[in-house]
């Protein structure tokens, strides 16, 4: 059955390794499933976009008869039944700490990013970095003694989360968490990581060219 | 097998109503099945809290050896195999629905809520505002021709869309929005959220009474 990730035609240089596809992408490499790459308009909407995607972002998959959004529950639908998604309670812990990913940890970190690198607030970016520091630190304690999040192995929920910490990791956020910036590297010293995020940035690449020679 | 939800042991008036138990206890009513509540302190925060709640919050619950925080992983564990958790791929736009509650909607209504009400920040709150409200509006444009999110019943994604609506809609934010404001009363109307909201403000009323006649 044909998979395929739908992500923008294009995008500045900036997001380039952050777009969300990435993170199906790295999922996909662990799995080794293979997968066919569709685009939607960065710029002008279609109806068609909104459709799929009721806030006309990216990604979104199709598997089979299924369209899906939302990277967190795309992330969840293609663990399942994969050694990235345990069973019996460390099922429930995984998708536990997916979710923290998701609402107690990314919202900080994409608040703080705004605030001070997008609208130059200092006073919003000094409040959501107190914030976010806070959050990656306790983080950080959470990890304590462990390499991963759950159980004693790599799960859905680490690539999440650390697909998530690499923005403010870039920004220097976990300059001062060595524990935690270890843990970012374990994960993304994975061989599916660096095959997706250079996946990603080739199809950057293949749509500047495009860009440059129209067909 | 004994469930415990365990929330905090006092709140101020403000967030009575909202504290994350409620959606706990909402799908526990809609399950028809029976919970006992324990609390940890609001202030002076516990080692044995932060060893079962990284972020120091609420809620947290108990089930048989599990105990389990984040609402949204609370919500898919104890929905599982109910009524309110279809199957089939219905399963997955559950789940994609519920994670976009909580990683496309809360967010945004949280900062909001933040910037306008806690700090006061009208650039922050403005901004914010803009956000939130194009996001309700396509939540709203999403649900067009539907009573709820997925299929055509209630489920666990309709509940938290509704508990995190509750928010912006009680400082006005829906006033605009008929069908969102009547998708939310549909949600809310039933009588297992009614029975919620009562005991967790019964739960209140009780720590008010032990605050004025200590044991």
């Amino acid at each position: 059955m044909t998979l395929t990730i739908t992500t923008y035609d294009w995008v500045p240089d900036m997001p380039r390794g952050h777009v969300r596809d990435l993170r199906i992408r790295w999922l996909l490499e662990e799995l080794g499933r293979s997968y066919e790459v569709d685009t939607v308009p960065l710029r002008d909407k279609t109806p068609e976009h909104v459709a799929r995607q009721p806030f006309a972002q990216v990604p979104m998959i199709r598997d089979g008869d299924l369209s899906l959004f939302e990277s967190g529950a795309i992330l969840l639908h293609l663990a399942e039944g994969s050694a990235l998604m345990p069973e019996g309670d460390d099922r429930a812990l995984t998708v536990q700490w997916l979710i923290a990913a998701l609402n107690s940890i990314e919202p900080w970190a994409l608040a703080w990013f705004v605030a001070k690198f997008m609208h130059e607030d200092e006073a919003a970016a000094a409040r959501h970095e107190d914030l976010l520091r806070r959050r990656l630190s306790q983080l950080q304690a959470a990890l304590a003694g462990r390499d991963w999040l759950v159980g004693h192995g790599f799960t859905v929920a680490d690539l999440l989360m650390a697909d998530i910490l690499r923005l403010p990791a870039a920004r220097g956020m976990l300059d001062d968490l060595h524990p935690l910036a270890a843990y970012l590297e374990r994960a993304t010293g994975r061989p599916a990581f660096a095959k997706a995020l250079a996946d990603q940035m080739a199809h950057w690449a293949a749509a500047d060219a495009r860009q440059a020679n129209p067909a």
